[in-house]
């Protein structure tokens, strides 16, 4: 069976493409390039992709600059580092980028249709990303009637299904899901700085490391704090 | 009031925008370069968007050529230009391009959630193009409750409304409505091919001309017919 995987080349879609691997799928990886300011993570894409040994990955590139709106997008605004792991869970974040998972999925259905794929998986996350309105379970249901109705393939009966591995999982049970399924984790790239390394403070860095101390594990991923930092959580 | 409109620079959209100033909207437009053969429309979108004096003109590129699927996005496929007006209305045609008004109404919420729009116009018609699974009602409503679902301002209560003010109008009855509203028909461009000037064989031509005729009215814009071709429709 076909599967289009949504690989941000983080540490949850690595898993999740890792997963649909093992769900015994072709997999047909697919990144964007939207002038992220984090574009270090597509080449992360690119090697967990090969790493994986997907039947082919495709860069689709957008410009979401054009109209701003998100820390994602526009360098005038400063990357969040302050915020308690508690508030992250609650508060819809700078970061959010207006709807942002509705393009990623719109242009998967497209690319699955196109191939002729089944399923779309996708990396989102309902507990650590509460904050976001496009990672939740009512959304994920919406966007999957647009999958029904909204293609030749969903009207004849045959509608590409969603598949969302770690909707219900916490980040230390990513981790433990990928560590089964051997997700190469030096390779997966989160953090929102487009350094060359990991800068270990950002609200990414800081929940991907709290999981690993969690557990008791040490992220194999180098950081580097920016200056005039020495902690990392 | 803020409004986004998806403005292909076809007869339909550039109606649609129309109707948005009728309504007394800011009008923002917004067009895709996704690398079609009639990529001629873009600039027939451009000239509409000045004509009309929206506040601002966003066009978003990518490349649909990425994962073919179409005949409007594969040049190793032919146009139709044989089917009757009655087939073009039941079956899907090789023109369909898998989710495209899915991948464009996504480009369209982000943008309206950047500015602050309250309602974003797309001139979807389930009539004349109801071969198409993503012209129909229920595919808008599904569309609908994901915008309310998938962004910031929908959980806030205050979502984003999709208007289609052509939904349940035939070509004819549109043409009525640009009338009464001004819409520069030589400005617009409705044809498949990337001629310089309109073919008027291909079902897009055929099903405008034939809009106009049936009306009594002559199409102000300008067609050449492919050689060896002597009628219109």
């Amino acid at each position: 069976m076909k599967a289009v995987i949504l690989l941000s080349g983080g540490l949850d879609s690595s898993t999740v493409l890792y997963q649909a691997k093992a769900d015994r799928c072709e997999c047909y990886a697919l990144s964007f390039d939207y002038r992220q300011r984090h574009w270090r993570e597509l080449e992360s894409a690119a090697e967990i992709a090969h790493s994986a040994g997907v039947v082919e990955h495709q860069i689709v590139s957008f410009d979401l600059r054009q109209w701003g709106g998100s820390a994602l997008t526009d360098d005038r605004l400063d990357l969040p580092s302050e915020r308690s792991l508690a508030e992250m869970a609650v508060n819809i974040p700078i970061t959010y980028v207006p709807a942002r998972n509705t393009i990623f999925l719109s242009f998967a259905v497209a690319y699955a249709e196109a191939i002729g794929a089944e399923r779309v998986y996708i990396g989102v996350n309902a507990l650590d990303y509460s904050g976001y309105p496009d990672c939740r379970p009512d959304y994920i249901q919406a966007m999957q009637e647009v999958y029904r109705l909204g293609t030749k393939q969903g009207r004849e009966g045959q509608a590409i299904t969603i598949v969302t591995p770690l909707l219900d999982l916490k980040k230390t049970e990513i981790i433990q899901l990928g560590n089964r399924l051997g997700v190469p984790w030096q390779q997966t790239w989160s953090c929102y700085a487009g350094t060359e390394e990991a800068c270990g403070v950002c609200d990414s860095c800081r929940l991907r490391l709290a999981a690993f101390a969690e557990l008791g594990l040490t992220d194999p991923l180098p950081y580097t704090p920016p200056e005039g930092t020495d902690r990392f959580v």
